[in-house]
This record gives structure tokens, C-alpha cells and sequence, in this order.
């Protein structure tokens, strides 16, 4: 990637359509400006962090590792987490989170045989729900190669209707919030 | 999925806090209202259509697809038209387009062995960026059960640096576009 | 690949040794001859066909669909008929087929956009085991450009030990017999 | 897995027939006895090793990792090894290894977030051709939970047709050769 800024802009920037209202909600009547847009993040806004090695397959045609693997790597990193703290039970638990919203942005580009690291952190929780946020950082680099999202609401397994975040869930999630 | 609209609004519709905004920029001040979010589209929004098989491994072990194989799905169904209309050449061609953000919201459950059919429009283009929107629709349904976004940035192949859209591609778009 | 029959012969042919001993049993003491080995199978050596469009990820820093995909394409074909055939009930059936063993030889390279068509034949079936073969065909190509196998054996889904196949899957596993 | 000796057996044993010896190659007249096959190979029977992160799309519905996945952790390890000695330059090498054959054997269910280390070891290489054995072993296991095998020939990246091994190559296998 590494693209200027200004084309960053331009292909982000704008956004006042109505297509992407319909995918993201109202979008402000002003552009935002350069400095604050786009701007990866560093290791510091994250609260907790996972090592995870990339794969061959993960590099495309254009021999870096294609836009769909990041999101891999972000469920890789926020379940895992949960695993072990003990907040998710993949076999018997009787909530599961499902996810209703994602997003990426691609700030450098990744390859393997890289080793990512993914921070972590909570940008918010509500009655049965969660935003995750994540960090990939490319082997020893300290600014974000990308940063991504999603978004949970718990249900029950069986019935699939949302349910409220465990007392031992939100107490785990407390330690990633921002 | 099938979550609640007000479990939806909870999970997505706040969204004003600090990591929200280093991830999409400003958000408005006002919380969107139900009316003006998160319904999934028809077919008639988008512009062309592929058809893709979904496969045994798409399956996570809640047994539908993972949300992450949705974003295969997009890069499969617009490249793929790209490839058809001419204006992508993998292996010779001289610009590539990056992609530098991606986003997705998911209504509905999907599940191998479901046959996708995905919808894909042009939101906007830039000198040298394009917005792909595509939705997803599970067998014969005509609500979208995912829709999402990604947007390309074009580069010189070898240098990396953004280039112009070529005038084939951009003819080719605006049969997508919206 | 388009690997000539000598060089594929010497890759493959030799495997006196012990380590293949090992991983697939006793070997025979002569070579096979070139007639005996490595010719890709034709459709009609398939008795069921399935279609799967291939996607942009398939393909790796080559150009070409990765050698694991093929075995996604295999696992796809082969439990897609078996819903349809409704002797595969994902999500309360209570059997699994785990794999205890696969195999893929490759013959010819398959690259996105291609759409593959999957031939499936049985070769066996014992009292709990059944061994599928799956040819992979290019688009319109009669020749196979990879041919590969995989082994089942049937176990009881929370106990997970062998059950003999039901009535039902020997019935619908005798079109695909060869 | 852990499917009982005679299971397998019966599933894989017997392999006399026309379709199996079109796969492999001639199968010898007699079966082999249990002690002969099957038994996975302890760490002591590799090279080399390397620590892959299990992700969560690892797991199928069967909540165990997808036989597909196994052949990804080969490649991984394989080619990781490779770039590590500095013989393999996915950018600018003008060799690359085509696989024309790979196989595996499943002995034990591995699953997300287990940690898997990786094998490695060279059965045999002939003047353009390589084969590579992997054995997967979960956590702090010291058994093998899947072998496989992949063969690799050497081509020249424009020509596609095969050539030596490079003396530096030969030379880094040489640390792998069994």
C-alpha cells in the first residue's frame, strides 16, 4: 500500500454519497481533514497482544497477503484471547457472539513469512454487544500495517436471540477497554 | 443473524466514542435513526451478478459461513467480472488495485451448501480509486444478507505509486455505476 | 505443471525408501512402469459432477490455484452430494465421516477465474469406511488436471467411535460405486 | 480421530483395487500387517521445526480443524524453512518448486487455539525434485497427530519446465535428509 494521503483521501475521504450512508450511517455534511483521518495507530493504543504467524497461503497473485486474511487474523486473535480467559467455551458454551459489522483499513502491506502482531482493545460494550477493535503490526514494526473491527452481539446458541454479556464476560473485557 | 434492529442499533448505532472515530473519521452528532440504517438492500440495487458455490470449509463451527469468507466472496465476484469485461489482466497488466478499506454488515445467516449470488455496483469513482459495494444474497432470496464495500486504489505495478484509472477501465465502470 | 512424465517419474516413481514406507505402507519391489502410473482420468471415469466456481484467493503467488485448494474443491464435492442425496445432515445428524486419509496428484495448473467441475466416484466402501476419489476438470477439459481421494470413516458424533454406514448412505453411495 | 487400528485398517488397508492403484501406483499383493503402517512418528523423526498458530477458521463444524488445513501448515512450514535458509525468493527467483503430488494421514483431531509445530524432514531428492515429509504435533505432543507428504519439482518460473536444483539448495536439504 503505502499510498500518499492524498489518495488516501480521495478514495476514502469523500464519502458523502448515498451508497455510503446506506452502508454506514450519516456521514458528517464536512470532509474530515488529513490529520484526522487515516493515521495508523501505534502498539500503545492497544491493550493486549497476540502473536500469529502468517501462512503461504495467505500472500494473492500480487505476492502480499491478501485484504480477506486480516479478518481471519483478527477472530484468530480476539477468540483465542477469549479462550484463554476463560470467557469462551467453543464446545459448551451456551452464548455465542455473532458478528454483525466489520471493517479494515489497509495502511502497508504484509507478507509471508511475516509474523503479525495483533493488538487488542474494547472500544465499547453494551447490553449484549461488543466493538472489538485490532492492531495487525507487521514483526517488529511499532505503527499498525492495519487496523480493523467488529462488532459482537452475544446470543443464545439454541435460539439465536440476543442475550446479555455474562457477568464473567464483561468482567474479562474490562481488562481491553480503551 | 437476524438480530433485533434495537440490538442492532446497541452494537452499531452509538458509534461517537474516540476509536470510532480514529477508524471512520468524525461521526455525526446525532445518533442516526432506525429509519435511516442497517436495512439490507435488494437486487435490485446493484448491477451485475455472479453466482458462487459455497464450500464445506466456509462453515465455522457455529455451522454457517465465517464472517471473513464474505470478503473472499467480494474480491472473487468483482474480480472476476473485471476479468470478464476485459480490463483486469492478472498477469500482465500493468496497474494493480490495492485495496485500502473494506467494510461489511451482515442481516442473515448464510450456510454451505448455499449457492451466493452476489450483487456488485460502482458507489463512486476517483482519479485513481474506485468503490465497489457488493451484496450478497443467499440462494433465491432478494434481501441481501451481507452487503459490504471495498475500495480500490490503483498503483503502477512495479512502483507502487497510485496511477490514473485507464480510460478501458473506467468505460468498463460505468456499467456498474449507481 | 505440464511436468514431463520422466520428471514426474522421478519424483514419484522411485519410493522404495523408508520414510514413504511409512506413510503408505509397504511399496512394491519393482518400479511401476510408466503405462501403470500418472495418466489423469478422463469424466467418464466419474459417475457424478458438481460445478464450483473458483475465487480470487484460490490462487497464490504463482498464478495459480494453491495445491491445498484442491482438497477444499474435494471436501466441497463430495458432502455437497451427499446433502443433496440426503444422507448428510449437517447440523442433527448423528454420524460424522471423519478423514483419515487424503491424496491429490497433480497434473495440469487451474488458475481463478476458472470454473472447475468435480467428478466423484466411490472406490471402496467397508463397513464403516468409504473411500471417495475426486477428479478436477478445467473448465471444459475431458482430462483431469488433478485427481485425488479421501478416506471416511464413519464414528458416532459424540462418542466418535466407528459406526457402520447407514442403510441409507450404502444406497445412495452404490450410483457413485465404480 | 483416534479411529482403532482395525478401523483403519479396514479403510485403508486393503487399497487392491483398479481405482486405488490408478492413484498411487501398484499395491502389493499382500495387505500389510497392522504393525507396518499407521503408527504416527515421534518428533525424533524430524529435522527441523516450526510453530504455527492454529486460527479460528481452522475449525469446521465438527469443531475440530478441517482436514484442508493440514496441506496449508505443510506449505507454511515447508516454504518458511526455505526462505529462512535462503533458498527460496518468492520475488525474484527463477526456479519454483510445482507440487505434483501430496498426501496425509490423520491420526489425531488438533483444533483452534491449539498451537501446532511442524516436522520437517527430505525422504529423498532427485535431480529436480524434492520430497518433503511434515509431521504435525499438537501442543506438547510428542506423537504425531497428522504425517504428510508433499513432492516438489523444480521448474524454471518462465518456461515452466523442470531444472536441476540449484547447488545451494541441494545444499541447504542436505540438513533435512533422513
Amino acid at each position: 500500500m503505502d499510498v500518499p494521503a492524498q489518495d488516501r483521501r480521495e478514495s476514502a475521504g469523500r464519502r458523502g454519497g448515498r451508497a455510503e450512508a446506506e452502508m454506514t450511517g450519516p456521514m458528517p455534511s464536512t470532509d474530515p481533514t488529513p490529520a484526522e483521518r487515516a493515521a495508523p495507530g501505534d502498539r500503545d493504543a492497544y491493550r493486549a497482544f497476540r502473536s500469529i504467524q502468517t501462512r503461504w497461503m495467505d500472500n494473492d497473485i500480487f505476492g502480499h497477503m491478501n485484504n480477506v486474511v486480516h479478518y481471519s487474523l483478527f477472530d484468530t486473535a480476539v477468540n483465542g484471547w477469549l479462550v484463554e480467559a476463560g470467557v469462551l467455551d467453543l464446545a459448551a458454551g451456551t452464548q455465542v457472539g455473532l458478528v454483525v459489522e466489520t471493517g479494515c483499513r489497509y495502511f502497508g502491506e504484509m507478507a509471508f513469512p511475516d509474523v503479525v502482531t495483533a493488538g487488542l482493545r474494547v472500544a465499547r460494550t453494551g447490553t449484549s454487544s461488543v466493538r472489538y477493535e485490532v492492531g495487525l503490526f507487521r514483526n517488529d514494526e511499532t505503527r499498525a500495517s492495519a487496523e480493523g473491527f467488529f462488532v459482537h452481539v452475544y446470543v443464545d446458541r439454541a435460539t439465536r436471540r440476543p442475550a446479555p454479556l455474562s457477568p464473567a464476560l464483561r468482567a474479562a473485557l474490562a481488562a481491553l477497554a480503551v
